[in-house]
């Protein structure tokens, strides 16, 4: 019965202009309140295996390789789940089962969680703990590194939801150039509102979901990474489901997934795709996004509260 | 520019009466043409940690649970991700590791998989091969236990996907009846439609997804299961985000997924929980299928065409 009640009171009635529907608003990093348009398209019903949707599924992957400044040499594999589960799937298919060692930096729940599944899945794992409010420098992840030789992958998140700090990936890439390691981002809360250029800042793998700055509803996420690391990884995975290699053999193989994928959220990531790049891409999106973290910053401050976070690391403010 | 093309001429128009909408009628067994009522549903967001979202949570699992004719003794977690997402976290949370053995009936693409999957996690497995076109009697799943007295587990689909086919779950479950041995049920295609008693048939682990015969879009599974099996599940996954002692855990602690679950197929589900219930339920949506069913096979014969099954076996005419 409360359901009942529930249901007719989030129903939209869409007499407003856009955005102003009988509904609460959502103020969480996501899911978020998605467009008028990104819910319409849900009402359409397709076939996974279907022509047209497999051309959905094909303008998403080039889009989302595209906004994230990818050259020929790169991919884009969809999966299933939430963002953890595009984590899991790329921990699990290219970080070191043995000998070598992930070095995961921590400054929030997001870099505590990738230690946690590393371990999980029985990978060497070192962390570099930061605590919630501050960020690595580039000379401490290559003193890092100097330490212990058996490192050979890196993992950090470019925006920590928890705290919203942004990690400075550009600085840390440099400082790093030339080394052999796999340099993995977790871009969950920043990708489609902070630049990130995949080739310039030598990122191997990124992960993000479909359901935050790039406002989509929930259902998927996404790898976008090096062709090449993709092919060796053949039978790294732990499990079928998070293979990355095998979902991305399927993609190629026929456009199709191997099981079946969220056909309702992926249109609607088509339709947010679209209106991201119609407000401006990721520069209109992070300035859409910086004018509200300052007007609502300066207006806590003037009721007397003040941030966690130094204002050179607080997101969605743009560092290189 | 083709995807414009596509989203238009997809748009529905919803000038007909329910079910006519300007779309392509979907005639797969999943993802499916769902109803109007549960696209409709897809247009709110729901904030993912907020109580009018738990609540229908809660009401989703518990629906599950009487659907499947549970007692106070089994409980239901969901899993973000496809059925094989399911499949494969209950495989990976209960088949034991060595020592003992799962036997897996394969007679189509979804048993195969079971085991290809037990395989990849490093879990002993045997098969019982039917074919394609062929079920298991019960003396020959009590024979294939008594060839091998390590088999803890017993794996089989209840409707194949792949070709309709049934298997006799109550037939075999009388016949093993006694024995130490767990009974998982792949009821992707049959669960909503064919009936499935699961203390009745003593059925430990039955899992199915959003898509099929509930008629919801996809997004989603859910495993069914005895209490205790999963509390003796505790550290068994071989992985964290398809982990459902901890899924299960997180759910019961406050109500919230682990990980950002896919929130408008949720609630597009508690939608079509509703119809289904309002169509008369397991029966109803039984013999709904059952009359197309019908129609179909006995319009293909007047043109020559016959069935690969034996009439016996054939979904969605309802085996004991």
């Amino acid at each position: 019965m409360t359901a009942t009640v529930f249901a007719s009171s989030y129903a939209p009635t869409f007499n407003g202009p856009e955005g102003q529907e009988d509904m609460p608003y959502l103020l969480t990093p996501g899911p978020l309140t998605t467009s008028r348009g990104v819910k319409l398209a849900m009402l359409a019903d397709y076939g996974s295996r279907d022509i047209e949707f497999r051309q959905i599924v094909k303008r998403i992957r080039s889009s989302l390789l595209d906004l994230a400044h990818c050259g020929p040499t790169y991919e884009c594999v969809i999966m299933q789940g939430s963002g953890t589960f595009a984590i899991e799937a790329a921990l699990g298919s290219f970080c070191p089962t043995k000998r070598y060692k992930t070095l995961v930096v921590c400054n929030g729940a997001y870099g505590e969680r990738a230690a946690k599944i590393l371990n999980r899945l029985g990978r060497p794992v070192v962390t570099l703990d930061k605590g919630d409010s501050d960020a690595p420098t580039p000379d401490e992840i290559v003193a890092a590194l100097n330490a212990d030789r058996t490192i050979s992958h890196l993992w950090l998140v470019h925006c920590e939801t928890t705290s919203g700090i942004v990690n400075p990936i550009q600085a840390i890439s440099k400082a790093v150039e030339g080394r052999a390691l796999t340099i993995m981002v977790d871009a969950m809360s920043s990708f489609g509102a902070l630049p990130l250029h995949m080739v310039e800042q030598n990122i191997d793998v990124m992960v993000s979901s479909s359901n935050k700055c790039l406002e989509g509803v929930p259902g998927f996420s996404y790898v976008v990474l090096k062709r090449d690391l993709l092919e060796a990884s053949a039978g790294a995975s732990h499990s079928v489901v998070l293979d990355l290699f095998e979902q991305w053999r399927g993609l190629e193989t026929n456009g199709q997934f191997r099981f079946t994928p969220p056909t309702h959220a992926l249109v609607a990531f088509n339709q947010a795709l679209k209106e991201h790049e119609q407000q401006g891409g990721v520069e209109g999106r992070g300035a859409r996004y910086t004018r509200n973290a300052q007007a609502l910053v300066t207006g806590m401050a003037e009721i007397g509260f003040s941030t966690l976070l130094d204002e050179k690391l607080a997101g969605p403010i743009i560092l290189t």
